[in-house]
Parts: C-alpha cells; structure tokens; sequence
C-alpha cells in the first residue's frame, strides 16, 4: 500500500502529538506513513518520510483563500501527493475547511458525486455507531445531494463498521413523512424513490435528533448546517455532563474513595463515548480518501485516524462509492 | 390571580399525574389551578374546579386540524379559558403542535409579534440555563422573526431566570460573521442592526452547538427546524450517557456499592440536567401564556410548569414581550 500523508503540522497538538500518533501507527500497526509539513520543525521523525512543505494554514484561517494562496502548505502538499500517486490517503487535525478544500480541489471529485459530505461516527449504546452525514461541508443543500449522502453513507456504515445492511435515516422534527423543512420534504420524497435493495441497504423515513445517539438508524443524513450544530451540540452535552461528573466524584474525600472503586466500570464507556476511539470524521465524495481529525487529536487520535484510512483505502472506498452513487437513482 | 388552567387530559402520564402535580401546586404552593378534560376520567381532583371538555387530542394527532375539529378538546377549552378571562394562564403536557395551535388561534399573537416561538431551558455547568429558542413551533423561518426571538427571549432570560444583561447568540456552525446558512448571515446582520441597549441586552454573534450548554450565551436564537433538532439531539445525549452510566453502577456488587456511596455527589447533578427541573417550555408570543411541558411529565415537573406559568403571570410577561418586539428595532 502506498502510504497514508499525515499533515505534521495541523492540530492544537501540532506537530509532537502527531508525529508520535503517525509513528505508533508504523511501529504498532504496520501501516506505511509519509509526514508532511516542515522538517525544521518536526523534531525527531524516526524513520518515517518527509513531504517538505514551506507554510501552515492556521486553523482558523479562511479555507478557500488559504488553499488557494498556501501552495506549499502541508494540507495543499498532502492532498498533491495523493492526487500524484505517492500516497493513499491524507489524514489532518488541522483547519477543516482547508483540509476539505485541498482534498476537493486537488484530488478532484468522484464521478456522479454532486459534492462531497463530511461522515461522523456517533457512539451509541451498542458497539456500532451511528453514521451521521453531512457533518458540515455543506452549509447548504439541495435534495438530491441528500440522496447521495445516503448513499455514501451506507458504504461507508458497511466497509468501516461492518452494517450488513444499513438502515439510512433523514433528520427531521417528527417521525412522519410530512414532518419538516421544505428540504427534508423534498429529501424524502427523493430517498423514499431509491432502489435501496440494489445498494444492500434500507431507508427508514425521517428520524429525529435523538436517535443521533440511538440504535434506530446506521446512517442520519441531513444538510451540513444541521448537521454540524447537531455534531457540536452533542459534543457540548458530553462534555459538559462528563465534567459535571468528575467535579462530583471530586468533591469530597468520601466521593473520591467511591469514584475510584468505579473506575473498572466506567473506563469502558470513556472509550466508547471518547471522540479519539473513532479517529475523526471523514470526508466521501473525494477521489483522495481523507480524514478530517479533531482539532484536539493526540497521539492515540492519531493511531486510530492512520488506521481508519488504511483500512479504507484497502477496502477499496472510493470505487464503491463511485458506484454506489452511480448505479442505483 | 386567576387559576392557572391544566389540561388534565394531556401526557403520558394522564391523567393522574397531571392531577397530581396540580393538586401539589395548590396545596404546597398556593397557585389557583382550574383542571380542564373529562371529569368522569379524573379521579379524585380534591378541591380543584373541573372546567368539563368531552374530546382528547391525541399524542400524535394532527395538530392543525384537531384544534380545528375537536372544539370540546381539552386542550382548545383550556386555551378558551384564557382567552375569555376565567384563567391565566395554560399548561399541558400533550400534543405540543395543538397546545401551541390551541394558545395561537384561541388567544392571538401579540401585537407586533410575527410568529411565537417555543423558548426551552437548556441546563449548562452554573445555575443558570441557556433559553433556546425557537424549539420547534416554526420550521421555516424568515431572518426578521429571529430577531423578535433575540428580543422575546431576552425578557423571558431576565424574568424567568433573572439574568441581568441576557446575552443573545445566533446559533450556526462558525463564530465568524461570515458563516453559516443564508438564514444565518441574513439574520446576523439584522440581529447586529438592533438597539440591544435599548432592550437591556446584547448580541454576541454567532454561537455553536456546544454553546447551548455552555455559559457563552443566555439566549441562542434559530429556526424551529435546527433549534428542534439540536434540543432532541441534546435530550438524547444526555438521556444515552445517564443510562451508561446507570448500567456501569450496577455492573458488580464492587461497582453497585461505590455507586450508592456517590449518591450524594452525583444527586443534584441529576437535579440540574432533569428536564423536570425546568417545568417545560414557554411559548413566547401569544396573547395568552402558555407552557408546554414533556410529554413524559411526571407530578413533580407539573408543579414546576403551574409554578412557572404563575410566576410568568406576575411577572407580566406578555406586556414586556409586546414592548420589547415593538418598540426596539
């Protein structure tokens, strides 16, 4: 396999916790990885390959303007060398707008795809989380791009999660078909037509803010505005509950002895709700497989990030959306 | 004061709760309570004065034409009594398009008010919650009515949880001025346009998902469609972590006991993120007040929403509201 591009420079915890993330991911994982961004910076690399690249857009840069004018940016660089064969895929917890951008403009779109979706994986009460599409790519969006959201998303819920046969949901205010925003009417209209059976998979109509969480759908597909507020809102509420949490288990000696006893318990729900477990969002609709990380990513983001792109380039992603996306209108 | 008028037919918990819970508000409260429903399916109402309505629109009922068809709903007789000056104010826990329809076509809008809005309090880490609004009554909206939101919810911010200077945000998925939906960028400019002094508040910008939890903003404003998903999205959070957590607690006799040992800690924790807590939501914007409570209210959440709806009363709320959309923009 070619190598997966890892943006060194990109992240709150850039460059350190990435480069230790994409070092791991060889020595662990044995997934090939090339470090792209300034050497000058990177401290000590190992063995791993270098992609030198002279700038960093900032994360809260303008994404379209940085992409256009940062041409020897890590992301810009990141996005060339999988666009010119010598990576697989590029994976940044940089600006994610401009990881996006560069991954769109240089790569180029996947035949049939109207406009590439932001996927997230929502933890849920079972092992297998929800797929939510469009994350915030698109902060406006017509019908039809919903219908291949689902689509993208059922492959995706398939090839990285293992859903035999996923059920697509679309978010709206109430269960019934009539329920929502003139898009989500429109929406449903189109997904109710699809021949889901000839993508192996099954819409189940509109589902709502709370089954993001829930075991009702493997796939939620919404326009990229919805999307992101109901991203960053349920990451808010975990947050918040979680600190809550360990301000209680702190607040007393007698709480603190207790708290500690629970530790063994509740470790595994730390890993399952944690961000980190699912390596970050990616983007479908690209020719060059991208994942998007959190901006907080660490080391241990970053293992599992690399990993997630290997295994999508080795499940051959990109072609099965192509035809996913192709086939069945 | 006049009686706070109860549709004791509404929830799931009718009617025994919604009784309950009324007859709790007289008694340990002092709030004048009217029931309004079927007397023959009541039960026991004490003291309480029934004002008889033979039909009962169900939970999932269209909301529209019940209102219009069931004129002897509960629902449409208790909103009557607002309107024709034998109550208050209304509270029901049932179907929440036809309490808000019910409140609309029976008492009117206030003048100068485009649309009423659902206004819910979203718990955050101090005591003061977040008003989200609109929850859910309107999902398609023109910028100019998310303006009289701003205006509407900051009243209700500084009455109702008596913050000082509420600090308004508009919810989109960027802090920059620049981003978002059309909606968005067209609402931003004209939330920016408006005298916040004059209203005794101030606009902070955009905000996030992570903000209705958070201590940026007092009061976030956006369409129906998103505010509805965001706050069923939280609800849904909160609601999957709870039961982690629950059947981490119970997982070993080792876990179960340390849980018991926490339950101090971990007791008002519970009392700040439970919905009761908050007694429901408030329709802002209609000649008569109108609180609309979760359908799974219990007792104790009917007390809070009677209380809340009497305090509103008092308050004069619906004059502020009328000064506040007309004379400020």
């Amino acid at each position: 396999m070619l190598p997966i591009a890892v943006d060194a420079m990109g992240g709150d915890n850039a460059p350190s916790a990435i480069i230790a993330g994409a070092r791991r991911a060889v020595e662990e994982r044995g997934i090939p990885v090339v470090l792209v961004g300034r050497a000058d910076k990177m401290g000590d690399v190992g063995d791993l390959p270098v992609i030198e690249a002279s700038e960093v857009i900032a994360m809260d840069a303008d994404p379209g303007a940085s992409v256009r004018n940062m041409k020897d940016s890590s992301l810009v660089r990141a996005a060339e060398a999988v666009r010119d064969g010598n990576a697989s895929a590029m994976v940044s917890a940089g600006n994610t707008g401009a990881t996006m951008a560069s991954a769109l403009l240089r790569t180029g779109r996947i035949k049939g795809v109207s406009r590439p979706a932001i996927a997230t994986a929502i933890p849920g009460p079972s092992g297998t989380p929800t797929v939510l599409l469009d994350a915030g790519a698109n902060a406006e969006c017509k019908a039809e791009w919903l219908v291949q959201f689902g689509q993208m998303g059922a492959v995706f819920a398939r090839e990285r999660f293992g859903v035999d046969k996923p059920r697509v949901g679309l978010l709206s205010i109430g269960e019934e078909a009539g329920k929502g925003s003139p898009l989500v009417k429109e929406a449903w209209g189109l997904l109710d037509a699809v021949d889901w059976a000839a993508n192996g998979a099954e819409f189940i109509g509109n589902v709502e803010g709370r089954d993001l969480m829930g075991e009702e759908a493997d796939v939620v597909v919404t326009d990229g505005f919805t999307g992101n507020v109901a991203l960053k809102t349920l990451e808010g509420c975990a947050k918040n509950i979680i600190s809550a949490l360990l301000e209680a288990f702190e607040s007393t000696p007698e709480a603190e002895a207790a708290s500690e006893q629970l530790l063994p318990a509740l470790l595994p729900l730390y890993q399952r709700f944690n961000a980190d477990t699912y390596g970050g969002a990616m983007l479908l609709g690209t020719k060059g497989p991208c994942i998007i990380s959190h901006g907080s990513s660490g080391d241990e983001a970053m293992v599992n990030a690399i990993s997630v792109a290997a295994e999508m380039v080795e499940a051959n992603l990109v072609d099965k959306l192509a035809d996913a996306v192709s086939t069945h209108l």
